[in-house]
């Protein structure tokens, strides 16, 4: 069954906001008469329907307005369009078009209070793992034995470059010297490649070389360079245009930090040490046992307990809390990445973890409003992501998952998996449908990062693979991160492999490196590409076609791509995305494409993807 | 693609409830080998994967299964199933097989703390608009001009049968004569047919005939029999071990209400009369003017406000509250319905809704554990429906609404819709996939009500059409409600012709009276049909087939039904419904049908229904 033309982007173009109201476009095909056309929704949880009026119409599309209340019981306006021909009805929702009203989840949604910093879109993330991106002071490089981890395991000096431990447990005592010397040193470098704003994974004094093992929320790491080199980055950072964004994790803390004190490192009386110690409540003993709830199951990392007063002051609650302090001078840090932030609250079972979590947006945008708020989720986080709770959140779910299972067939725990091309489609519809459209621009949208193995490497090094991959990072929905080392392809497996020193010998000349620097420019230069409405072109078993339209800046993009043997050609109808451009030029193999009656031909070789913009 | 087979069912066969954990069983088909078979959940909002072990098999059938932890954090633990052979994953969630991780509304869920009453699931309910049924007693009986309504206009007395006015506000005002009396004495015609509860439209003291706008909530209005008679009705109710519901319509109040008196009838001074009125907070006024929200707008119909304390304590929170009231002697209802839920709040927005729902919950159930919660809602309910806030909704949005959209071609607004069977059966599946399966089974099923046009109607008096809708009723999951008429075919089109006069003289030895009571039977007689998991066996074009299966008391029963005007055959493989019956005895064709190299043929003539048991 064939569906008509039906289309509603969520960018001001499309839905434009007075106080209490939203008015809202949709366009149809000129050709399709309607007798109806209707916008549906809930301003106090009962269903109103809205006719729209014709407004506009140009030889292909006619267009349709209204506009509705915003909700008043909730920030969040849910609406979806009842289109009525004959006995046909068509309903838009954020999954598309179907045949009756949509699930009530993929009903459109504008949150009116909480919307994501709108500096965010616009950025090109970069993720460092400190130890391994530069060495900038060898002197305060962790020494071969300087301390003992838990387990009583020496650290391990190693040399830049040698190859990683092959266990996790080894993995994490050996330090090859990256610090934050070295990412200043590095910016050059960065902002060469396009990079605007990078993410730190912790930095925070932590025995471990990952740092999720935290000792003291207030200290920068000596080995990285401590507060005052942290505070000389962050002023490098902002006078070059920069962010910055660090990584929070307050689920649990290092078995040494001074609150709990397990090996008696540290001068305090830790609540391992003593019942009466004033620090027992911050975590989860079994009674006056020394049986503790370490993060899944982990014994090295205790969880805290928020249900604690102390510990909510000292995190979030306090003027001095963590959450504020560095977002303050002389840091003035960008935004906060929150770790397995849905599994935090009061006990082991994330009790009324929606309030945590909305306490630590509130307490950081008290600071700084646009402090850009992330949340690491492996799975569907539409919950957190009503805009109530966080921007963005690591976007496994909506965009490296499909990825992965479409081009390296592995899902996320690494079994084998096959989707095909349409899956991966509604697979990627169906996780921005749960959002509001602010929320999917503010996701953070990475191939892998230091918790999964390297992209490169889940593809088997197929270099076509991962240029499709690459490319549809920065033409698809959300603000595009590369983890360090991705833009020359460095490989890696599973933790502690994907965690390899930058090879800064590789960097010179690199092939991969020039890819992701034409693809970053093609991003920036393209308002389209940062925050421009999402439609779907073609979609075919081995291929697909989408644009990105910015209606404000004129600016339209397509993306498309073809994982078959076959060449393949789309000819998609360009009126659909509102323009009468004639001409399309082309990223990949350069050149350009002519529209011919109101088509445009895209021809994409075996293996392949290809990005074409309008330019007339 | 085609999809294996692969079934969990929610009945206690499939979910072992210990005390903090659930033991769930798998079955798929023997000869499909997997690698791997796993169960997917989030205890602490994080995902694990469980192994399921095989555990038993017979010639076609593997099952397995594995336990897994309660959610601590939530009363709701959520689960998947992961299937793996080579490449492939197949997941098992609420919505069927899909090949990747479903989104998240889909996953099977279970609340461990909220369940409604056992006892639901095993009527069958009849709703009685009480001025329409029955008249027992003429003398208290509305007569002619015995008092004026808003808008001035004088009660209307009509003949018993006379054709209803044409218009809703005309509709108000008139009076058949309907009264408690007169369901009383038709409780051994109810029993005939097999009904078991009662639902009554409004009885509280309100001038209009629908009684949606109450005066006096602790009183039974007089033209019905006053507390006394409603007292006895429900003594001999309960002596028949039958059940009554009651309508509470708590959103608003009549205008003549005490506390609002617009018109002055009432000795108070009312919010309407002055802005000091102890009143005045009771509503929604603006400012000091004599403006003020009534529900949709309607002025005769002003808004409650929840957020008064006096409100709360009078409708749920105080010792004496209405809700609690009638739960007690001498009276005892079983349950409440509540009138528009979803509407209700602090104001026009429904703010807090959640939060009174729970209340109103929590009031009732503190006196009758095994008071059953009904919600009104014209529109997806889910998240009333998860456990906390309602046992079921007025199901119209998983049941009536597709039943109508595919037999009828019109949908809630009576505007024309046409839906392929596909369309339909995938409509039933994802409205029970959101919500636990103990609310799917309490969701009240009906073909109409007060509020919708007589189905009949709607399928414009086509028979075969009513009547493959009413077997789809009993044969469904939840549990059905008869509207008072239905057993006999009374038809009427919107409000008020749908609340026409019960025809008596046309009862007996009426045809669908027949059809009715056997349906009735069949329900009553199979623990699959009224508790029974839920499970396809065939979809085509315009024909269905599923079963009801309840394995604790080795019940099978099969639903199906044929569109077209052609006959229809399915073979179904009976062996995946866990049984080695071999014969089927038939409802609609009486007569048995024997299974044959494992399978059974379902044979279907044009435009009809049928229903199989197994016998053997």
């Amino acid at each position: 069954m064939s569906l008509p033309f039906v289309y509603h982007g969520q960018s001001d173009f499309w839905v434009k906001r007075s106080e209490h109201s939203l008015t809202l476009t949709l366009v149809t095909a000129r050709e399709d008469h309607y007798d109806r056309v209707l916008i549906r929704h809930e301003p106090d949880n009962e269903e109103y329907l809205v006719a729209m009026s014709a407004i506009d119409n140009d030889e292909h599309c006619q267009y349709w307005q209204a506009t509705i209340a915003l909700n008043t019981d909730s920030p969040l306006t849910h609406y979806t369009f009842k289109l009525m021909r004959g006995l046909k009805q068509f309903w838009l929702s954020g999954q598309g078009v179907d045949r009756r009203i949509p699930a009530r989840a993929f009903h459109f949604k504008y949150n009116a209070e909480s919307q994501p910093p709108s500096w965010v879109k616009n950025q090109v993330f970069y993720q460092i793992f400190p130890d391994r991106f530069a060495n900038g002071k060898a002197e305060i490089s962790v020494k071969d034995g300087e301390y003992s981890l838990l387990g009583g395991k020496a650290s391990v000096a190693k040399t830049w470059g040698a190859p990683v431990g092959n266990h996790l447990s080894s993995g994490a005592c050996e330090f090859y010297g990256g610090d934050l010397y070295g990412v200043e040193q590095k910016l050059d470098y960065l902002q060469d490649l396009g990079v605007t704003a990078l993410y730190l994974n912790p930095i925070f004094s932590a025995p471990s070389n990952h740092k999720y093992d935290t000792t003291d929320y207030f200290e920068v790491d000596s080995h990285l360079g401590g507060n005052q080199q942290f505070a000389t980055l962050c002023a490098d950072l902002h006078q070059r245009d920069m962010r910055v964004m660090l990584d929070a994790v307050f689920n649990h803390t290092s078995t040494d930090h001074p609150w709990f004190n397990r090996d008696g490192k540290q001068p305090s009386i830790g609540a391992y040490q003593a019942v009466d110690s004033p620090y027992r409540d911050y975590y989860f003993f079994d009674g006056d046992s020394d049986r503790y709830i370490g993060w899944k199951g982990i014994d090295s990392l205790p969880v805290l307990n928020f249900h604690n007063q102390d510990v909510r002051d000292i995190i979030y609650a306090s003027d001095d809390a963590v959450i504020k302090h560095w977002l303050r001078a002389p840091y003035h840090i960008d935004g906060w990445r929150f770790d397995v932030i849905h599994m935090l609250g009061e006990g082991q079972g994330a009790k009324n973890n929606a309030h945590y979590v909305k306490a630590f947006r509130q307490s950081a945008k008290q600071v700084n409003p646009d402090c850009y708020i992330l949340g690491e989720h492996f799975f569907e986080a539409t919950q957190w992501l009503q805009g109530e709770q966080e921007d963005g959140s690591m976007n496994y779910f909506g965009f490296a998952h499909p990825l992965r299972a479409l081009l390296a067939n592995l899902d996320v725990s690494s079994d084998p998996i096959e989707i095909d091309m349409h899956e991966f489609c509604f697979w990627l519809d169906q996780a921005r449908a749960t959002i509001p459209w602010a929320n999917q621009l503010a996701q953070l949208n990475q191939l892998d990062s230091h918790d999964t193995p390297r992209f490169f490497e889940m593809v088997k090094h197929d270099v076509t693979r991962f240029h499709i991959a690459s490319a549809l990072l920065f033409a698809y929905v959300g603000t595009p991160c590369l983890y360090y080392g991705t833009e020359v392809a460095l490989a890696g497996g599973a933790d502690p492999d994907n965690r390899r020193c930058m090879p800064w010998h590789e960097v010179e000349g690199n092939p991969h490196f020039t890819l992701f620097q034409r693809l970053i420019r093609l991003r920036k230069s393209h308002p389209a590409l940062q925050q421009g409405d999402f439609q779907w072109l073609a979609q075919g078993e081995q291929g697909m076609a989408f644009a990105r339209v910015c209606r404000s800046s004129e600016d339209r993009v397509i993306f498309a791509m073809n994982l078959a043997s076959k060449p393949v050609t789309y000819n998609v109808p360009i009126w659909q995305i509102g323009t009468s451009a004639r001409q399309f030029s082309r990223f990949a193999q350069p050149g350009v494409d002519h529209v011919i009656d109101g088509e445009l031909e895209l021809t994409l070789a075996p293996h392949s993807f290809e990005i074409w913009h309008a330019v007339d």
